[in-house]
């Protein structure tokens, strides 16, 4: 095994998980979300990638919108400060291409022989141990050449996932003999009891070079868009980590198409290791639930609820008292601007709630209330057609963009931390307890001096309230002055 | 009908409405609750008393702590500006003292003849013609000098009411056979079916004296109580209200039991007058759902929801957007701090998580996020160890007490209207988008000048945020200087 070249994690953190609405959402997606135990899925991830052996730099795939608070949830976990590579995708064109620039980036920048480990940001795995065995059976056969698979080895008559059938022994794992669609519910009986077919978790591993030779043989398409994107990127490297915005020309080209039908389903080269690591894709407030222990009556509950005659139910309402009479077999998940309540049987059709959302333009579908910026978070406290109350948190030593506004003029109560202030010439120190006011048409500037969080309230009042009254001077972050974002 | 006496409804607010959890609580009684048309159950009520003909006075006999909310309630509805008298009880000590310290306040006020209506102050009556006439019916038995309630026509086997058995035909109603406590069902469709018996709907209109006279024969004790708590009450009288508050010993003294078995089911002088009123007293959810029109899927919304599947819910969630799938006969109350879900078949249960709050000292048992105030309300919107953000909402000419905090300092930004400040020796004016800071240990006061509400920002901060932290010195309200109350 020591013979093996670098292995890169290549963690692929898209999607939305709308089917976990309200917790995931547009701009705080499912990898984000945080178990009982408070890290995210997106950390857990990082950490069972950190913790293997031979790793070089963990790789993150990710839109460039989640970027900061990406770094906020590695910064937390990444104690042995591992590298960093993310390549910042403007909008999402599915695995195919995500995978294609992973794979042309590392064999760029650690060769061609570099192994990458491909591992969606939102799963859960509870045995560790297997994983990691899992992983070095993989790279025997990724070493040999091969398009490494994990298949995980079925339980139940699953109907929610795609099948990989195994075909002959192969050193430490097996052929593929193919890839089979979302079985009905007889098929997958009829798999489970067959005993050949394991289900396709989503994770692969192989060189580089595999990768990008087999693109060229079976999905040229998505190798010329990925090469175009990364051609045209925008790099920005630091001592922490290396970053490549690409470009929305090049990649918008990609088809947008899994890696699995563009190339999984094609290639002569795919090989499988059978895997009983704890796996389960979260892919439902249901499936959640099945992984989280639950009292005598049945119910899991987060937070403060008082059940009389309750049986069956997920309740997770951590910031109010719920009171519950009689129901059985519901999801209640409770956020500070919106509430889901569905049949446990029917969480999967949560996902209708969010595309009428979307539909509606609905800001539950995209945002939260506390939204998150790169120097902090902001919450929305109470609005009404003439003021706004917003509490912002500003990080130790970061700091708001250079600004103004038209129509509104702004009040700041320090209640946390120290701000130091511009306010149109003026510049000054506030402390906890103190306050300053920004007129309106004064350009001003917040940051955080200090060490501690920067806890302040603003309140805004004025003609017009609109996030886009902004006029943006200089930013730390390298946002545009349009004004497009809040601060 | 043109010689009868002055008419003197008598209003019954008392009780707390758990099984209306959470809008029903106890600082907010059932009374309160908005109806759809914004309007409350007890304005609805004074409506209905005031639009009777030969009405001289309201009297209203409710808990002290809700005088101020009562008078706000009634100032919107009493267009004829009819007098009032207020009887303002210590604690409860149900319907048979509250009733004798009405008729004897009557009797010494308005005289021996005047007639009283006792009407409960959180039922609904949709036919106020049938309910006129049936009051005009009425007070020709009570003229006669019998003890009149009214008995509601039944239209399905209730299990939840008492029953009146109708005796003899007596001039324009009948006289009472007997009244029954709340039957099984299988009683309760013998009633239904046999057409003698009523449903007591907890009204009663007779003359002071013959209420009086009827306690002296069988309720002496109940009768002494409430003259002992009348002797003693003090007394306010300004210009469009007569205040009474009943001494707390000598109410005190009366037995806790209510006027049906304290002297209806004794007295041989009771009468009773059927009538089809629309009557509900409203008694749950599922009975509030009853009275709302709902969609053809059964469903009864009140804010935004986006349902899918869903039948027969009753969904009342006006500030935040619910997402339902796959559920049916539930009852969802969504407020700012606590929520319900309740199988619509159990709603009588909601008195159960309600008994737990208590139990258990809970906030939710007894305070609404919103907490009214004699000058205005306010509302926690943010709450930590270190600071306390409250929006304040003080109405128009209305002021605050005189006071000082030892250990917090205040910061006050106004949003809308206009404030006038005290705040140490100095006076002055603040207007919309302008702000104070109240350094601990000043004395201050704030007070509304205008004619609209005055909307702030208070941001608290200190090392001791409770709301006993406080040092009332002047108050225009009468409330003690006592740390017992916020403001």
């Amino acid at each position: 095994m020591n013979t093996l070249n670098g292995l890169i994690p290549c963690i692929i953190s898209g999607g939305s998980g709308t089917r976990l609405w309200p917790v995931s959402r547009q701009n705080m997606p499912k990898p984000f979300m945080r178990m009982r135990d408070g890290m995210s899925l997106l950390q857990k991830t990082f950490q069972r990638a950190a913790r293997l052996p031979g790793v070089e730099s963990v790789l993150t795939v990710t839109n460039r919108d989640l970027l900061f608070r990406t770094l906020d949830d590695y910064r937390v976990v990444n104690k042995a400060h591992l590298p960093l590579d993310l390549l910042l995708e403007p909008f999402g064109r599915n695995t195919a291409a995500a995978i294609a620039v992973a794979a042309l980036h590392v064999q760029e920048h650690f060769g061609d022989q570099a192994q990458l480990l491909v591992m969606p940001a939102d799963h859960l795995i509870s045995d560790e141990t297997a994983f990691a065995a899992a992983v070095t059976q993989a790279r025997e056969l990724a070493e040999a050449g091969y398009l490494v698979t994990f298949g995980i080895q079925p339980d139940h008559a699953e109907t929610g996932f795609g099948y990989i059938e195994k075909g002959d022994a192969l050193g430490t794992g097996y052929r593929v003999k193919r890839f089979v669609e979302k079985p009905d519910l007889a098929t997958a009986q009829g798999y489970l009891d067959g005993g050949k077919h394991l289900w396709n978790a989503g994770m692969f591993c192989f060189k580089a070079s595999t990768l990008v030779d087999e693109l060229a043989a079976h999905a040229n398409e998505v190798l010329a868009a990925a090469k175009a994107a990364l051609e045209h990127s925008q790099n920005l490297q630091n001592k922490t980590s290396r970053q490549r915005e690409l470009s929305a020309e090049g990649f918008g080209a990609a088809p947008d198409i899994s890696i699995d039908v563009a190339l999984m389903e094609k290639s002569k080269q795919v090989a499988v290791v059978p895997c009983d690591i704890g796996w389960s894709d979260i892919g439902s407030w249901e499936a959640l639930r099945q992984l989280t222990p639950s009292d005598p009556q049945g119910n899991q509950v987060n937070g403060e609820a008082i059940l009389h005659d309750v049986h069956n139910c997920y309740i997770d309402s951590p910031k109010r008292v719920l009171g519950a009479v009689g129901v059985r077999d519901l999801i209640i998940v409770d956020t500070p601007d919106a509430l889901l309540i569905a049949d446990a049987h029917r969480s999967q059709d949560v996902r209708y709630i969010v595309a009428e959302l979307k539909r509606q333009d609905h800001p539950a579908y995209s945002l939260h209330r506390t939204v998150t910026r790169p120097w902090g978070t902001y919450t929305v406290l109470e609005e009404s057609s003439r003021f706004k109350i917003k509490r912002i948190v500003v990080k130790p030593q970061a700091s708001l963009s250079l600004q103004m506004h038209h129509h509104r003029s702004e009040h700041w109560v320090v209640v946390s931390g120290a701000a130091q202030i511009t306010n149109g010439e003026r510049e000054f120190l506030i402390n906890a307890n103190e306050s300053t006011y920004i007129p309106a048409g004064h350009k001003h500037r917040l940051t955080n001096p200090g060490i501690i969080d920067l806890v302040m309230i603003e309140v805004q009042s004025g003609e017009y309230l609109g996030e886009d009254d902004i006029v943006r001077f200089d930013d730390i972050y390298g946002r545009a002055p349009a004004a497009d974002v809040k601060k």
